[in-house]
């Protein structure tokens, strides 16, 4: 049968990448406690392509997901290795999202549940230099300064979404950044609060206000304390309750000294 | 050319609805003051389909639409007509929905900016009895009553969504709908506002304190009211700031002593 | 501590519906080979309000789902009972939707993978009257017969969904009605495919033109053979490769003898 | 009324973006042919924030856009001018997201109607170095030249989507995206097709068979060609027929030999 993809290809164009994307899998993560937890990720997985080559060969990247459904560190590199020495490749990359779930007590009643956290990993091999970003999305409250101040009582709150991504040679835990997150925010979420708790989240917001200015300045603080982050990024983003639209703030930094791994595409 | 579709079926099976979906197309639509309002439609139109033939033919939907692009009570009906007598149709069905801009002035320096709100209109025509649903979705803040209740100060509040649906064979204006809406509810929201503004809007939500049940009974009231409608559904979701899930409210209704045109699909 | 939600309203108007929305949880659903497989839920819970009371206790609904994670059809009944239980409701509601892989051979090469397929569980309990509504959205492929019939060579074709939704009083597999939509279209989707499944599958498809028409047809006439559904509703939708819009087609049916159990809301 | 966003901030700390996101409004976008376009647009615009400042002043975001609803280059420019001048900003971002309408007629018939595609405008002003990118995404159809060349007859296709995306300092046209974005897949996609139109569009995606990466390469010869344009990025991405996942290409690239005006965000 006829290899149309290993045709030799005219046009003579290298591609920065060539992959597939949206295909969704069930893989399992560790989390902090050293468990596997079963998640449904979404994986988009791609390598660059040599301009003398016609195409690539799509079935691969699927083949070496099968085999690779425990998805640490070490495996996302072994993921990256495989498919440039099956797809003949000099950069590869590999991207998955999923729902995360912590286990929270609330702060009264001590009551516990699963909080939902948005992860998304990417990582990407550029010759043999790996880069780990790990992006994290925690929901949060934010209550309003200004609201607060001018206001004879209350103040508007809503719920916000803190987003950190880190870029890292090591392991960082999802666990830690959504701390980070929470500290940094008016109050952390809860997805089970009784009376008590409820009045002592809504106090503590209170106590607390912060413009998504100060989030992201309050986790900048404790992100630059973590000696295993390189380059980062942390947004804080508003679903503003007295508008139809979102506030938001972005700082980025780099820790790092050494220059990233990293490939234009 | 043959005309596959034309084809008598064998199965005999007779189908409920069959049409296009998702398309998106220029419309206008007519505001309160009788202008023409451009707007970005994504349309669904369809008809049933007898037993005896294989299939429908689907460029006469884009063809019908494509020459009736100002979207009024009437012309609705019309576009419903034509599909029947063009596809050999008993029943017809034209969904369309789009964002709608409502010129609010803030509440103490009076600026004025526009807000979306999101408005569905689903038009039926089973034989010749004609039914309008028109759905519209305005965003408004919701404050706690028990948060106010048991806190020392303040009380969550949040970005709620009301959404009303009426049916109806005269014509009901979306702004009417979103004054019904903004009324509901702890607050309406605002595109533009100053800080004078902002603490209005704050005060005036803390003293209304209102869950999504108390939304949903006021707009209740209000749309009972209403004369020209029949059925009708209100829905509030607060999109809650101590949570990352929301809180919802229903309530169904029927003013109307007439049976309701309806076919089943 | 004052209990808000426990007042009398003096509007007495009766809610069909208050609950939660939204709510991301880990819950497991059993497989065709009895075992249990972890999915992320997005689930709504809700049940009627008396028109006497002025709010519902919206933590409960999280309590009891929190100690409900293994989801059956035994369970979801046992949830619905509490919900009316706790909440002195007449009427509970339930909503679950997850992504459910099944696992998958390719067609010549015998290769394993998974696919996705969306799953969404509707249960109510009305009074004492129970009711289970399953829907499966299945990815396929359909060829265009037209297309075929008028053209020199090939025949437009594309991905399309096919969604079947089934009342039922007993237990419905999930990968029952994923064959039922996978023999009503032209070709399975697979998620790993070499190049003899691929020769195998475009030539399949090119053999077994299907119009959306056909798609749902097809799928009728099999559901029609199940005898432990009630009412349901077949729909196949293409994303035509022809246009940017889609083409649907819609049959329902009633295959029970006894009046539904239904509330209205 | 105290001006809390106005205090200083101890932390000292930069933040590279504050402002607002996901507000929609209705603005006017020029048609090559010269007419101002009405589109709905969901809009974010953003400004850096210096370390003594505690907080921006959200509101006259919002003020600018309301005095700015015709958008062109010249527009774009001014809006990100007045942000700086307006909030002692060193740098500032706005972008614009929209479906914008494309007359096209069918190749056989000629019948006249409007394609969306999706248009963004990323614009910054980097102290006073103005960029704009601009990204059109256009729908075309791909049919593999794999499936094909090994197939008895016929050959997979499906919807696909090319994402053109370009930096210029200079004016580009959408409608020339568009055509480059339609001349590098298999086929344009139409909204109005009679069957002489379908058996010519069926005949000619087959006679022109193209995988993501042809497509790309197709593209980037084309977009080379564009002497108002600097650093690009093209992107092919195809709703595979045959799977449920979508196979994608990308490539980049720089025409300027300028060095980029950027600020770090």
């Amino acid at each position: 049968m006829k290899d149309v993809q290993n045709q030799k290809d005219q046009r003579n164009i290298y591609l920065n990448e060539v992959g597939i994307r949206d295909l969704k899998l069930p893989v399992e993560v560790k989390d902090s406690a050293g468990r596997w937890m079963p998640v449904t990720a979404v994986i988009s997985l791609s390598a660059d392509l040599k301009g003398a080559k016609k195409g690539t060969h799509m079935s691969r990247f699927v083949e070496i997901l099968q085999r690779n459904n425990r998805m640490d560190l070490r495996q996302l590199r072994t993921i990256l290795e495989e498919i440039q020495a099956k797809l003949d490749a000099e950069n590869s990359y590999l991207s998955i999202r999923f729902d995360y779930f912590i286990e929270k007590q609330s702060p009264v009643s001590g009551l516990r549940s699963y909080l939902a956290v948005e992860v998304e990993n990417n990582a990407s091999l550029c010759g043999d230099a790996f880069d780990l970003e790990l992006t994290v999305r925690t929901p949060v409250t934010t209550l309003c300064p200004c609201s607060k101040e001018i206001s004879e009582a209350s103040a508007h709150n809503q719920r916000a979404t803190v987003s950190i991504t880190v870029h890292t040679e090591k392991f960082v835990w999802i666990e830690d950044l959504v701390k980070i997150a929470e500290q940094s925010a008016s109050s952390p979420v809860y997805t089970l609060l009784k009376r008590p708790d409820e009045k002592f989240v809504t106090e503590a917001a209170y106590d607390r206000p912060m413009f998504v200015e100060d989030v992201v300045r309050e986790a900048k603080q404790m992100v630059d304390q973590m000696p295993e982050i390189g380059r980062y990024a942390i947004e804080a983003e508003s679903q503003e309750s007295i508008h139809n639209h979102a506030a938001f703030a972005r700082v980025v930094g780099d820790r790092s000294e050494r220059e990233d791994a990293e490939c234009t595409h």
